[in-house]
């Protein structure tokens, strides 16, 4: 008998050769069904493998990760197999699963070439191979045999790929008679995949390299519910409706210059002004809490750069020096703000009296990417953080957290974000060596956040060996409307740079002390939390974030005094419009206004007139009816 | 005879030969006494100097800028003649006059040495000679006998500047037995200098060169009146005391780093208050007269400044190219914001409806300067522009002039500067050649710009010739509490870039048509801007702008809940404060309120707290009484 432990700590015996599966049945058919492959002692592998040793197992089912990876991947091969009887002679280069789906490359016999035209065809093999229920066999093999099969099979693919293996640790995966060189693991039968959806091709080169031959990949996506492709293929539907960079130019947000170069954006009169809101309520909370403004340049000494160390660790990889053309000085964009901080915290002493210290600013840093990594404002290379240091003795180390958490999830359920949990990274402890500071600050430090995280109730994920080498931290995951996960809000505690730059401040003891430093940004980047915020809205912001919240719409140029008027009187209330005066009939100044997705419409006319009232339309919603001014106020106010 | 024409146009005919003096005594014998020199068809000479011929002739005084040059580089003359007496054997370089005085760069004879303790003596000797009246005789030489008489005394240092000068042309000046080799223009004599004090001394370079003797530069300053030079003293006093950088680091406003550079300035929390009270006001401005404010980055492609030409005219002077680490790409630090504005203008077409369109940004821009010219907050090598580009036809250019120059007056006003005229610069009419644009474009520019400003009765200095080659522009000039004048608020007049970046909108004749460019800057740079209002108001800014309006100073403990209390009251009413509750005594408590320039402090104690009171003190005023809460937000508010 063995003893299998569960991941809830129970521990049951078996008969030694059971396999993943077996243990599922022992357990209800349901879960048996559900099971798509299995983590045994840390290493995911076929849930129909043996088990000969006491093990720890977590079964693994479509809500996991690495369940949903084994999915794919056998659906890789199971493209593989359609593609083969489709097409005999074509040859594989790799074909793994991704975050959403899988691809295979391949390599079409003779000169043919895969179209998008054909995925449907490849598309309704693969659901006829999947009815067989053909079981992945996993078979070991020599290094000799499995050259000897790729060399009669005509692949030289695989043949390359075998070359880097060693033998003795070489398997192949056969499904209805379609035989890979794979590691695995895979399902246990093809049966279980019942939605199938072939994306997309693509061109790739072979391992990567320009120079080699030039394989068609096809991309794919499958599930073992045909609803849930359905619900798929309709939130990538949405999802593009939603896209920031098609909102951003609809709505002039911001746009791109090539001149001014890939991945700087440019925010245009009405983005200006949602992100000047966001960043004055940032900037309203902030002073609430104590926190100061400052303002720093955008460039730095390489000097400073080499005290924080950032030099060193990505110097290589940045926009390169600036040289001067006298004087021999050597400056960098700033690729974040915390080098200039400490130089502020530095520039005069300070008395534990005026911790904790809470330097805050809108700070624009620039970071270089890849061109070919750019997406509109969600990978940039140039971006504000709403950032902020604090500096505090570890005592005040818990105060802070808890400040900061309140701060960070008062933020972002302001912004109509609901939805949060926490990941909390610490040290690794069996290598404690990898991380500065001393024990007792880390247990300080990590006892803090724990407990922070608990006392407001934030639901959290612990990840050992997460920490940077300089601190614990402590990110935010955001669900958005579609249901996807953004990481919003690090907070970092930070020992080293108080280190670097020699930081201190004289204690009640009288004795010099050196401070922590939080690093904080609860949207993170401007840039990047707009376009989240954009695509979670679908465009539609908050009304007190809107630039414009109304329009007027004049049925004609004789109701321009009596709309000018609407628009003073709302002003005072601080209810933010504009009057719509073009020679245009009221029914394409309607449609434009709902096109700008402004929320409100006021529609004026005689009648309006008359009664000093506003016929009242909402943004992709209609009529609302007719109200005095008053009565629109008081009603647009209750909505904020 | 000959007829001399005057400033006003006035001629009168006069005996050839007769001088300036003469002239002046003609029509008075007090202007007479006021002469210092003249200038005589446009070249300033001695007042002395006899003329032959027609000509158009300005009296010169200490009134006109030419007038103290002539006294100051008669002062460094009397000086050079007390040095010899006292010093005999002593070598002379040159002695100019300068912005605000004279100097004379010496070599004293053997090994004696100049020390500040000497200045006294060689004043002392200074005001005997002057007292001597002496005239200053100007001789015409011949090189062969200037050289003689220098190898004689021994000067090489004249000997080297007669090397350059061309026989014929070089004349000697003579007062009281000293012999200078000189151009001229000097004073009939010295009894016009009454008041004379010696600076300063410093080591110079003969000629600048570093490779050569260093001499001894003595600064001095002379006045025709005792009571000129004490007021020019106390004056330097007084701009000690306001000194922006001292009262910056008092004031705990701004600080400058090391290691994040020279001359980029670190705005510290009470100074990036005030200047984003200062933004503030200037967004609220724009946002009534229809700005639309955006964000750009602050670097852009090496492409973008070709396209503008700033790269050709400026790039090997500035910060150098930032290269990436891989895609191959340069940027360059924006050294201005205009070239990413016309980016925005030129992403979309516009109609001439739209027009004009004024964008606005708080744009920071990098500049380099060679790290000795860099001072404080005037001189910095990273500001912020209150920038913004006006995008309109040629028919609106007046108007958006006329709202500029408003804008302009009414900013500058509120910040307490109510002294201000503007210079016009013009092309010179004699080369048309050197500007671009149409000559009818020009006309209607420089037209529009006069009108403006005679229709808000500006008062107006206007130079030809010294517009851009782009265009026509209008400088504000301040005057400072201490009487000393600032270029603020530049409005310039662009067909330059419009041309570069293509720009165009389709006019009511439905063809294409090039917009007008206008840059304006009210506060021109919020650095150097912010510097001057500092030493305009030594440090107590208006109160409006303060951050710190009034501290609540309790006179124990127990006075904390009431203070709080009245903190919150004010808050109510936009009055801001802080609680210090220090334990200190109140004596130390007001010394040090006093210090930090907080305009108002409120004193609580037991008596207050009874009454509901507060005993109020004005920064540099002392008491002004017991008031109620109320009574002190009424007071407070009608000195906004």
């Amino acid at each position: 008998m063995i003893n299998i432990t569960f991941p809830d700590g129970n521990v049951r015996a078996y008969e030694s050769g059971i396999n993943a599966l077996g243990i599922a049945q022992s357990i209800s058919e349901g879960l048996a069904r559900n099971v798509l492959s299995a983590k045994v002692n840390g290493t995911v592998q076929d849930a129909t493998l043996p088990i000969h040793e006491d093990a720890e197992i977590q079964l693994l089912t479509w809500k996991d990760k690495d369940g949903k990876a084994t999915f794919w991947h056998s659906s890789a091969h199971l493209m593989a197999e359609a593609l083969e009887a489709l097409y005999p002679g074509m040859k594989f280069g790799i074909g793994p699963a991704i975050d959403n789906g899988f691809y295979y490359d391949v390599d079409p016999p003779g000169n043919q070439q895969i179209s998008a035209n054909d995925l449907q065809k490849i598309e309704q093999k693969m659901v006829e191979l999947a009815r067989k229920k053909s079981p992945y066999v996993r078979k070991e093999v020599s290094k000799k045999e499995a050259v000897a099969y790729f060399k009669e099979k005509g692949d030289e693919y695989k043949l390359e790929l075998l070359e880097d293996l060693e033998d003795g640790s070489i398997t192949f995966y056969e499904q209805g008679g379609f035989v890979d060189l794979c590691r695995g693991p895979h399902l246990p039968d093809t049966g279980k995949i019942k939605a199938i959806k072939l994306m997309s091709l693509a061109g790739a080169y072979w391992r990567g390299d320009e120079k080699r031959q030039q394989m068609t990949r096809i991309y794919g996506i499958t599930f073992p519910k045909q609803k849930e492709l359905k619900e798929y293929l309709e939130l990538l539907e949405e999802a593009k409706k939603r896209d920031h960079r098609k909102l951003g130019q609809e709505l002039e947000l911001f746009m791109f210059s090539e001149r001014v170069g890939a991945g700087l954006p440019i925010w245009l009169p009405k983005g200006h002004a949602i992100r000047e809101r966001l960043m004055n309520f940032m900037r309203d909370e902030q002073v609430k809490r104590g926190y100061k403004t400052v303002t720093t340049p955008h460039i730095g000494k390489k000097e400073l750069y080499m005290t924080s160390g950032h030099y060193e660790k990505y110097g290589e990889d940045s926009f390169q020096p600036i040289h001067t053309p006298k004087d021999g000085e050597e400056f960098l964009l700033k690729p974040m703000n915390c080098p200039h901080h400490c130089e502020i915290y530095a520039h005069r002493p300070h008395s534990y009296k005026e911790l904790p210290l809470r330097i805050a600013e809108f700070g624009t840093v620039y970071r270089y990417e890849q061109s070919g990594e750019l997406h509109g404002l969600s990978r940039v290379r140039g971006f504000t953080q709403d950032d902020a240091h604090i500096f505090c003795t570890p005592e005040q180390l818990k105060g802070e957290f808890l400040d900061v958490l309140d701060l960070t999830t008062t933020v972002l359920s302001k912004m109509g974000f609901d939805s949060f949990t926490a990941q909390i990274s610490l040290r690794d402890p069996e290598t404690p060596e990898k991380y500065i500071g001393s024990k007792e600050n880390w247990e300080n430090a990590e006892r803090a956040i724990i407990e922070a995280t608990q006392e407001v109730g934030l639901e959290t994920v612990t990840e050992l060996g997460e920490a940077a080498f300089y601190g614990p931290k402590l990110d935010f995951m955001v669900k958005d409307a579609l249901n996807r996960s953004w990481q919003l809000g690090t907070i970092q505690v930070d020992y080293n740079l108080p280190d670097r730059f020699e930081l201190e401040y004289i204690g009640a003891d009288n004795q010099p002390h050196r401070p922590v430093m939080i690093h904080r940004a609860p949207f993170g980047s401007m840039e990047r939390f707009f376009s989240i915020l954009i695509e979670h809205t679908a465009g539609k912001l908050p009304l007190w974030l809107m630039p414009e919240q109304y329009a007027i719409l004049p049925i004609s140029e004789k109701f321009s005094d009596y709309s000018q008027n609407i628009l003073d009187q709302l002003a005072i209330k601080d209810i933010r419009g504009y009057v719509d005066n073009r020679n245009e009939t009221i029914g394409r100044k309607i449609r434009d206004t709902e096109l700008k997705k402004i929320p409100f419409m006021l529609i004026v006319g005689e009648k309006e007139v008359g009664s000093g009232s506003v016929a009242v339309r909402r943004q992709g919603e209609g009529d609302v009816g007719s109200m005095k001014i008053e009565e629109f106020a008081e009603y647009f106010q209750e909505l904020l």
